[in-house]
């Protein structure tokens, strides 16, 4: 139980798998970690054994180059795992408990979590509401992409799988309710999907897929995922959505030829701030595109959801407004066709019991849905590699072995 | 054109087919037909030939004569059809449309139709808020058990559907738009039905089953339904319900032996004030019984969805307050639990449009939840003979032969 | 330090002032303590010094040998007060900090506190969900009518007020957020109150006069508040609401006198289970009385909010149904009007920090509503008595000489 | 009643006051009538003699200029008035009626209607959703400054005033509910407004007093209202607001020094399109400073309210993005903070009823918040002149001398 070991990020493009310190309850000094989170204690903290924990789109904007993180961040929010260890202020939470972890840390004692905006608890991080596992400018909770990790405030935040061999059975799905199920879940919940919806994702990669899966248990009636990478959009057809593949063209004619209709209920954001242009434009960055697009799909009174991430400072950005995170906005038709706009942060909690009953129950198959792929922890570098080239898959790290990859 | 024909209500036990006027614009004189409403015009009426029209429970409580209903009454409240003729206010429905009627009739200019609560109209009986085709009590509008039906504020109440042959295609799903499968819905609804939910309806009439398909449909995880009567139980586990034999006794015991956990998150009254009794008391009427064990079996901060009938005056009632409709409830339980209840009739057109998409997109098969049969208008009297002995299905009568039963 | 003092219950119509033990970061064994809570460490907790304590109408359910509590009960569920030392697992929540406590106990780590409904937490009452203090099967947590208390999970519980002297000039008012003022809001926002809104309010006790508060606050056009006690009447009218007497008969024709319209939008029963009649029935107990009049004066697709207590086991009920809390209800009556129906304890947490912010910035005077009247503790018994005459009064107890009464 | 006289725009600063015809239950060819509904017949629509009829900022934009309004076009949608000739489908509506006219004019009978989406009406404006009164591209309905006026759909869109003499002791207040009482409302509405808020309200016109005096009226605890009008800013402290002086630079600062703390839970956009810079850039025009201000403002996790009107054609703008409606938004701010964003029309027919409640039971007084100021018709240009001038007022043409301006 001495060491750990996980994914590490060393620079634009590269990731590496190195042995570091085995988590105590208190968080050290380290890299991207707030000076004024240093030694503090988590007597609330639990110890968590990492049975899967997977590469998010959000990790590769890191890994890109396209923040400040820095060199060293260990990285991965999106952790399941089995608690081995607890802080003695940890009530509820029991020593071999199978867990989900949600991405987004938070409290339960600040008026936000109060609330259940989770995604934004004013106490974890010094900077500003909201904090995450190994990502910059979130505090300095070390990541996930490891063989154990600290998760504090572990009586609420972590999720108890009430049967442990139901559980492990079920794992690849369950390693979802961590981030994208319920941020793809809640892009459709903010866009208003429910029975009989029509609806527009922009994005099939895991998070738009997630928000597919997501809509068709929602109930909607026509789901409809737009993206430019064949792979992804014939994984989204494989589980029952129609696609758009907007290289070639407006998405508005191609979902005029689905529908009959151009205008959808509710819309998806599911690309955020490295959106494509759409048709000739493909091979650019067009940061306003997906946002302007949906506006344009989706029928007067109706809503978009926004889970794709937009951020405050983009170094890699084609512009100087584009670099702070000012984007050129069609306001006017939006305005004229009375639309509601939902960014941020999923808050996890408030979705994920739910979520893992239906998985459990067999209501939603979230795992095939997004094309879950279990690799060695040590393979993680071509995880990074492939999901960055458009793999269409969700590759989830298996450090203990215990997704049987080794 | 000039003659009509349908089911009328002819006594305790006596329904029979029989000819009498084609509508007109007008409300005229007839049984059941409230004096204020006599002579009412009706320039924004459509007269919709019957393509579709059912028999429902509630009809069942008049044919028992469990209520105040004239003889003479013409029945029916389920009804599609298409439109033959419009009264001169009529602008958008056109001569042609295949619509679904939604059973509570409404006026969309009244307050509560601008509120969406359709089931509560204020314009259209005299007596009180709310209304329905063929119904005791609800104003006179002549029944829809019948070749033609006069639909008034057409405009308003008619839901159109957007294709004709797509339409008849899935016209016995259709079909239970009028009333059923919204008021299953609704059921669930108001009892916080939604993803992952555990869920028990009492009753596995069509309406229970109507709700049991909208669980689904909702995202639940595990939908339970309870009945005495086996061969309806055992059409709730032909679409993936599990059930309880109420003649067995307390559901409480058979749902902790399903779920593991005697308590469901949300309770469904799908029964109403005809309730038999559970386990010894099953032989007798206890008009609270659904309700209390409803409470007992929903846990705490939970929601009861009532759509079951229950009414003002039952002639038929085991005692002087049931007489009246003052029922024992365990209310003192159901305040421990911090419990809400939602009564009343659905208001169809919150929830029809959305419902008739999850239809033509292939969500969901209510016609085959609900089992439902096409019969010849002329066999009325069977249908509503063998559904009162407890036949596990739904009756389409098929008043010009358009489903082709003759 | 060494000492603790407050109000004790010591059998049907008897309280009486006496010295106990300081509190420790443990719960005791001792009088109404489940024995599953006997020697439950509380680290997580907060010990308060009560600046205000008040009684409340569910104290005198059990003074009056309603319940089951047993002699020796501390009482005392509504306590503001200054936090005077921390467990060690406290991380928020600060020496000296001038807090409320919600009379509802939660842990802020299970389910249903996770979703904000702290009234049916499940960790801290062996019995069943929720808990509070000083009270009946509530789990045996210590009452705060005493100079200190124990707050168990104090970051999550405890409502820091911003400014110390900002708040002690506005104590009074303060003092009604730990119950009534939360109670009575959430009874108006269950019951639909909102702008505009016609409003009746049954009880003019000080829930009553909360409600009727709360409702102006959320902007009703009309309030009337009904009691048989001339003096609570007098108190509603002195901030502007409407009053009926309902020892003068039905409460309809009075209501269509005020507003012109028999009916009202929302219903909100603050009496309970100790009902009166109305008119000539006023001087016996008919438990269902408030709640079938509720149904009778709200409108049509109205809902009624429930605060008012309803017990399951009443032992001075008047009838065999009645001790069990089964009551006789119109239920079919509430059916034929779409009423909905909202129960339990109020999740004092979902509403607390917005009044405070009403108070603090004088949109509201609850305290002059309810009349909260400041005695010392040693005159408890007193208060107790005069309440329970029916004084148009709310009884503040001053334990440690804060409010200036000694 | 042969003729009819009104305001007429005649281009870039000219209004004048001009004879035309009465009307008839058609709509007629005319300026800016779209052809599509010439030549469209309303049997269903009511004659109103207009009592009050508001200029409005949203006039002043086309008298600017700043749309393509024709020459000719019959300004006006604030109209309230008396039914003086109904068409022969109008049922409940009576001549003699007083009633209030909301601006956007809906069926009734489409989708959107069905669903209280009245500002986005699929009937009447045959370019796209949403229709009004007098205005440039919603379809040609003629305009309501004027002695009569058209109103189609009058028993859905007409709300009656239930006593006449009560109302017109109310008449000026009454008189906002046509528009911007209930945008100003639903303004706070979706930015969350609620009990115990904090507000932020950019610009103190009309609307923005409006939404001042909404947000007390729902509680708000603190309303702070930015412009950089001195007079307005005086008139918004006249009702008990705090004021931010925009052009003394950032808000942020200003309203620090109010809360002590520089988010507020709620934004409240009132300006729109023609917003001017903060601090030094106050003398020009920076179409997105309002939206950008209140994103730094606003509390993460908090909504925007967007009732200001943003446009997706603006002849007048500064540079080519702003003519066609984009603007340059600090989206990363936005999602960094999980912020929700409403625009469009307010459905006034969602909130006027309870609006009008609110003032006849003397809840608010939103015509002194407003300082509704009537004068005669004859007078409009001069209204139309001071208004643009920035007069702290809300003018009201009085067409018909009920008003006794002359």
């Amino acid at each position: 139980m001495a060491g750990n070991r996980g994914v590490v990020y060393e620079g634009p493009g590269r990731v590496v798998v190195e042995d570091f310190d085995y988590p105590v309850f208190e968080l050290k000094e380290g890299p991207g970690v707030n000076p004024a989170n240093v030694g503090r204690k988590v007597p609330h903290g639990s110890i968590v054994k990492t049975v899967a924990t997977n590469i998010c789109g959000s990790d590769q904007h890191m890994v890109r180059g396209r923040t400040t993180a820095p060199h060293g961040l260990v990285l991965g929010h999106e952790i399941t795992g089995e608690v081995v260890e607890n802080g003695p202020d940890v009530e509820f939470i029991k020593v071999g408990d199978l867990v989900s972890v949600p991405f987004n840390i938070s409290c339960g004692r600040c008026r936000n979590c109060k609330e259940r905006k989770t995604g934004i608890c004013e106490n974890v991080n010094p900077d500003q509401p909201g904090s995450a596992y190994g990502y910059v400018d979130m505090g300095g909770w070390v990541g996930g992409q490891a063989r154990y990790v600290l998760v504090p405030y572990a009586d609420w935040n972590l999720l108890k799988f009430p049967d442990r061999d139901r559980a492990m059975e079920k794992i690849l799905d369950l390693a979802m309710l961590s981030d994208i199920f319920p941020t793809g879940y809640h892009g459709c919940v903010t866009a208003g999907v429910t029975t009989g919806s029509t609806v527009y994702i922009a994005g099939a990669g895991p998070v738009g897929l997630a928000a597919a899966a997501s809509a068709l248990l929602l109930g909607a009636a026509a789901v409809i995922v737009g993206d430019l990478n064949a792979d992804r959009l014939a994984q989204a057809r494989s589980f029952g959505c129609e696609t758009v593949d907007v290289s070639q063209g407006d998405p508005r004619d191609q979902i005029e030829r689905i529908l009959g209709n151009s205008e959808v209920d509710c819309g998806v954001d599911a690309v955020g701030f490295e959106a494509r242009g759409h048709g000739t434009e493909a091979a650019t960055e067009h940061p306003a595109t997906v946002l302007n697009t949906l506006m344009g799909v989706t029928r007067a009174g109706g809503a978009l959801g926004i889970p794709g991430l937009y951020v405050t400072g983009d170094p890699g950005a084609a512009d100087e407004a584009a670099r702070e995170g000012t984007l050129s906005i069609r306001l006017g038709l939006g305005w004229a066709k009375s639309l509601a706009f939902f960014t941020g942060q999923c808050p996890v909690m408030r979705y994920n019991r739910q979520l893992m009953m239906a998985i459990l129950h067999d209501r939603v198959q979230i795992a095939k849905a997004v094309n879950a792929t279990p690799i060695p922890l040590e393979e993680a570098p071509r995880g990074y590699r492939e999901f960055d080239q458009g793999a269409a898959r969700k590759y989830v790290l298996d450090p203990n072995g215990m997704l049987g990859t080794s």
